[in-house]
């Protein structure tokens, strides 16, 4: 049985077994292949045109650490320039973790880079939402969707790359199904296309899974932060994650017709207010609705007055 | 702790814990319940109209009794009439056994009835067909659609009522989702209107769960037929109900507003060319193609010839 363990491209020894792609292969084919998927996600939905700036949002977890390597190796094949940004977002014994990590993939792979304290752009933490609000995570999500967008507008960035991965949109996409919560369905694309102040977000790993993507980092011994943020906590959409999963265990090709029927086939209707937008009275960002959230947030802090 | 064994309206005692409606309830309040519910789905989707006549497709199985024993019983409070109509399919030590059950469940409801057999009204059995075709249960189900359709249709019914409980709508929903099968899922609705010679399907099921239509059936010691079907393999829908069902004992409310998304929310639209029907030329019934699936299986079986 010893082909059984050998790279369907090169005969050398595999590292993996890919079920989904009914294949097998050695490191360096590994490590080409997850590179290729991405560049076809980007060709696939044109994220990006020649010359573009794209402004690649880095957490220091492994997803944002995995899209940055692999950025910085197609930017020059696709010719567009990127930018890293994290966000320091105060939250004790966390931050200052992520951002030594972030910082040491930046220099590492020499990509031009930002780090952006919350604390001292908007004179808050995330420690301080804490305080006064109990779903963390979703006021910490409206947090870093503004600030990254509002950083991306004001310095000129064509596109917003993030790191969400297949299985975490996929896994989101079942429970906004399933809650029948089709605003969030609809936003559940590899591409969701700007207006206005909004700048284009695009998601090059929209077709790459999570155990892949570790495999990625464990073989390119790329750095990411091991400490756990101390508000996560067992989010619902991974439950859904798992049923999914255990889905692909017995469908190989299940979660990848799942992602077309999403990002392609499914067109989903919405209300014509549901798409408007306006412009915050306080900050002059797009907003739903006549004070954006993020104001609203900052006023509750105590740190602007409406 | 006693109480809690005790049904939430009586204070009798209770047979059934419904986490998904939180509470418990008594034999009487729980059949009282099961039927409500069902009308509750009937007057939400408007699927009967007072005078109307109802063909009723009974197989013999949990469901389609179920279905028949709660329309008798609110068919007088509604208005409507109905009808019994079991096909007699032809599957050696199968077919007679449900045509049995059927008939003792239509004489104890004292409801009208026709038991069609396929070889005596088209010339040839399932069993035929599973001489000559692999995937019998995609075959099986065509012929019935077919059956009932045009035996409706023919008689004059202005609707077919199926026992598609919520169970195998959902799980089927799933399965379409994450093939990527959407011209499957905009069916999976509680009403599919008719057109033409297509006579109009209701569901009245389709907020009923499975595990409720078991204790219904054993609480008001209805028959079902114990046999099954020799076709019957593990249906690959059968997965992704479980995985639905897993899924519900974490999120008491998720099979619910995954069916109120289904059912109301999400508007599948589909190619024009999809939706049109022609005339078979054989048989003259509706049929996407010139020639009708089921008159061309009869061509296969040697029955007519095209």
């Amino acid at each position: 049985m010893r082909t059984r363990t050998r790279c369907k491209l090169c005969g050398k020894k595999a590292v993996v077994t890919l079920p989904y792609a009914n294949t097998r292969l050695c490191k360096e084919h590994f490590k080409e292949y997850f590179t290729r998927r991405i560049e076809r996600t980007i060709r696939r939905y044109r994220m990006v045109s020649p010359g573009e700036r794209i402004l690649v949002t880095v957490s220091g977890g492994k997803d944002s650490v995995a899209l940055l390597d692999v950025l910085s190796i197609l930017s020059e094949k696709l010719g567009f320039k990127i930018h890293g940004l994290t966000l320091d977002l105060g939250i004790k014994g966390y931050s200052s973790e992520y951002v030594r990590v972030a910082e040491e993939v930046y220099g590492r792979l020499g990509v031009e880079y930002t780090i952006l304290s919350l604390k001292e752009t908007y004179g808050f933490t995330i420690d301080e939402v804490a305080g006064i609000k109990r779903r963390v995570c979703a006021y910490c999500g409206l947090v870093k969707r503004y600030v990254f967008n509002r950083y991306a507008w004001e310095n000129g960035f064509d596109a917003i790359a993030t790191g969400h991965n297949m299985d975490d949109l996929l896994g989101n996409a079942l429970f906004a199904i399933m809650r029948g919560d089709l605003e969030a369905l609809m936003k559940i694309k590899p591409v969701i296309p700007g207006r206005e102040a909004l700048v284009k977000r695009i998601r090059p790993l929209a077709f790459t899974r999570e155990k892949d993507i570790k495999l990625y980092i464990c073989l390119k011994k790329l750095p990411v932060v091991r400490t756990t943020c101390p508000y996560a906590v067992g989010a619902t959409s991974g439950v859904f994650k798992s049923k999914i999963n255990e889905l692909e265990d017995r469908f190989p090709s299940i979660k990848y017709s799942f992602a077309r029927t999403l990002y392609d086939k499914m067109q989903i209707q919405m209300e014509e207010s549901d798409y408007q937008l306006r412009k915050c009275k306080i900050c002059g960002m797009p907003s739903k609705s006549q004070i954006c959230g993020f104001c609203r947030l900052r006023a509750e802090l105590g740190k602007i007055s409406l």
